[in-house]
């Protein structure tokens, strides 16, 4: 185990009378074991010093040998009339220690070995430790940046959506967007299309995360651009006509990204609402006094994913005291049921609770581990006042 | 340091008539050593196991002491006669040996101290590790989570830019964005306007990564769609119309993102440039047989800083075969020469050296560590055939 001559020496700080039995250095090593007073002669691979204590005052040489860090294993040796001083060094910090090696010379070989092989085994672990400890450092430091990134753009998508709450009267707007990671894709914007008219969505990216984000600023600026230029083209706007541009878009891009959305248009002269579903679910939930929480039906494609899709266009006429609220399927996650009719009718019971009180529909949402879910969670309000 | 009874046991496999010196026992403990014969009768707090050997036999029942994990530290002891069997168990996996333990008390004490002590210490050393490699697997998991996302948006962002090399006969397009992280703020576009004209741009957004990377494609839909409202209405198109406009844009989204931008039209009937400079630097290079490299002057505001910016056109005619390469000053961060003055004649000289080989100055940009630059590095090459 110890090849001969480098890797283990012998001190003798006071007396070179009486050196390691023939026998032991025999079993240490076929060679003859260097013997050296001074640290500064150690060779770097040495593994193992055996120094002798014949009395007392080896102690305050024995000291220079117990630098740390050390490489090697110190074991101190002497004879029963030093067992005093042998515990002090083995206090002082040396590994370990034989009495009478001379005595049983296997023993003393094996106690060497297992002091040199305990040493390196602690060396090794020490430096894995470090090397991990390095490792963790470096990977920290990299998902600090990506945070700090991802944080950046999470800036940019919030300064994108707009204020909440937010008045267009008689209409009220409130939303909540909780993403999965940083970056969401699920969006929401309204925002008045000339003085009567506002329109509002929610949509939802397929994925998450920076690449579905992407697709919402997109479509921020695409479904404002096609709302403008068809309130300035005159006559009827057709959210018809908007999901289908958008659509084109999408598929124009060719990232394989799609959407679900639901867009609405109201009058702040009239009580019509009218809609497109873009695949969206669930259903928003239309809530009044006097009809109580339903699904507003009527579906459709979702967005960018086939080429010939068209849209169909709904209207009701709302209760002056409406309320109007959107889910992205994110909800589903947050809502504990086995089966998807139990967590619709659940929604409709939430929607129900918590009619215009935004704040404290979110706040029963983050309590249900909205935070943490899967998917992003979104919300938006609308209500009639 | 042990506390008693509880913390260290006694076992005797073979016999009970020789137990532990009162001595030993009492300097141990205060209390009365329990003796135990099988490890299913241990406490779990036992940290100590003083395992007596009176003979071969006794390794027999050892083996079941030696179990891995183990939360104790164990110690043989026995007289000379054992000192074979001693050390049979060293061997087998024992901490440490004692020989005549009673002969020597306090020494023995201090052997059992440091037993435990240093099972105590490698257990904790253990622990400190597990966790440290639970930390690091949750931060790689974080981390490859990030990245996916990352690389993700990267695919957007890749996708929205153009296809390179591309001809609009006769002007021959050619780019490379070296991001440096996923994302990038650098952002490149060409695209023909009408049948006869093609826009191209470089712009630098400020900042890097998923914030600038949104500009970035904003960017792209407000300038493509400014053009193509351009060509639409008749008659020359204004670059610095279009840079105003974006201005605008930039500035309501309040992000407090700006970008600098060199924005060329060239006609493939004619050999005129126009173009207009929003603070890009390092200026464009152009070169040509006739009059060699020289720098494309012309200033301008940057993009998105102020309200009341308006930028300024400028015309030339090319070369029928002109090279005209764009830069980020990502490219500052990679020409390793002292003086700003000295990188900018640097970059003469390597656009004068690669005019027309594209590829090659990529590769010569790589080779000066691009890829490792802390700025996002990017080149548009453009070329008269």
């Amino acid at each position: 185990m110890l090849t001969p001559l480098m890797d283990a020496v012998y001190v003798s700080a006071s007396s070179a009378d009486k050196p390691l039995s023939p026998e032991l250095v025999e079993a240490l090593s076929p060679a003859v074991l260097p013997e050296l007073r001074s640290p500064t002669e150690l060779p770097q691979s040495t593994r193992l010093v055996i120094y002798e204590i014949t009395g007392p005052n080896d102690l305050f040489s024995l000291e220079s040998w117990l630098v740390a860090p050390r490489l090697y294993a110190l074991v101190v040796i002497g004879n029963e009339d030093q067992s005093e001083t042998l515990m002090k060094a083995l206090e002082a910090g040396a590994d370990e220690y034989l009495l009478n090696p001379e005595q049983n010379t296997s023993l003393a070989v094996l106690v060497l070995q297992r002091a040199v092989s305990r040493k390196q085994a602690l060396l090794q672990s020490q430096q894995t430790y470090d090397e991990l400890e390095k490792l963790n450092l470096e990977l920290m430091t990299s998902l600090d940046l990506l945070k700090q990134d991802q944080q950046a753009g999470r800036y940019v998508q919030q300064k994108m959506l707009p204020d909440s709450p937010w008045v267009f009267h008689p209409h009220n707007f409130a939303y909540m967007i909780c993403p999965s990671l940083y970056l969401s894709g699920d969006f929401v914007d309204y925002f008045p299309v000339g003085k009567h008219q506002v329109m509002f969505y929610l949509a939802d990216v397929s994925g998450h995360g920076a690449s579905s984000a992407f697709i919402t600023l997109l479509l921020r600026v695409y479904i404002r651009r096609y709302a403008k230029r068809a309130f300035k083209l005159g006559g009827q706007i057709s959210l018809a006509d908007i999901l289908a541009r958008v659509n084109s878009e999408l598929l124009e891009t060719g990232l394989g990204k799609h959407l679900t959305i639901f867009l609405g248009l109201m009058d702040s002269r009239s009580r019509q609402l009218r809609y497109c579903n873009g695949a969206h679910f669930p259903y928003p939930v239309l809530f009044d006094e006097e009809q109580g929480a339903r699904y507003l039906k009527g579906k459709g494609m979702p967005v960018g994913l086939f080429a010939d899709a068209t849209y169909e266009e709904f209207e009701l006429l709302l209760h002056p005291r409406y309320h109007l609220t959107l889910f992205s399927d994110g909800v589903f996650e947050v809502i504990k049921k086995s089966s998807l009719v139990e967590k619709e009718k659940c929604l409709l019971e939430i929607a129900t609770q918590f009619a215009g009180r935004h704040d404290a529909m979110v706040k029963h949402f983050t309590e249900l581990g909205m935070q943490d879910a899967p998917d992003d969670v979104s919300l938006l309000a609308v209500s009639g006042s």
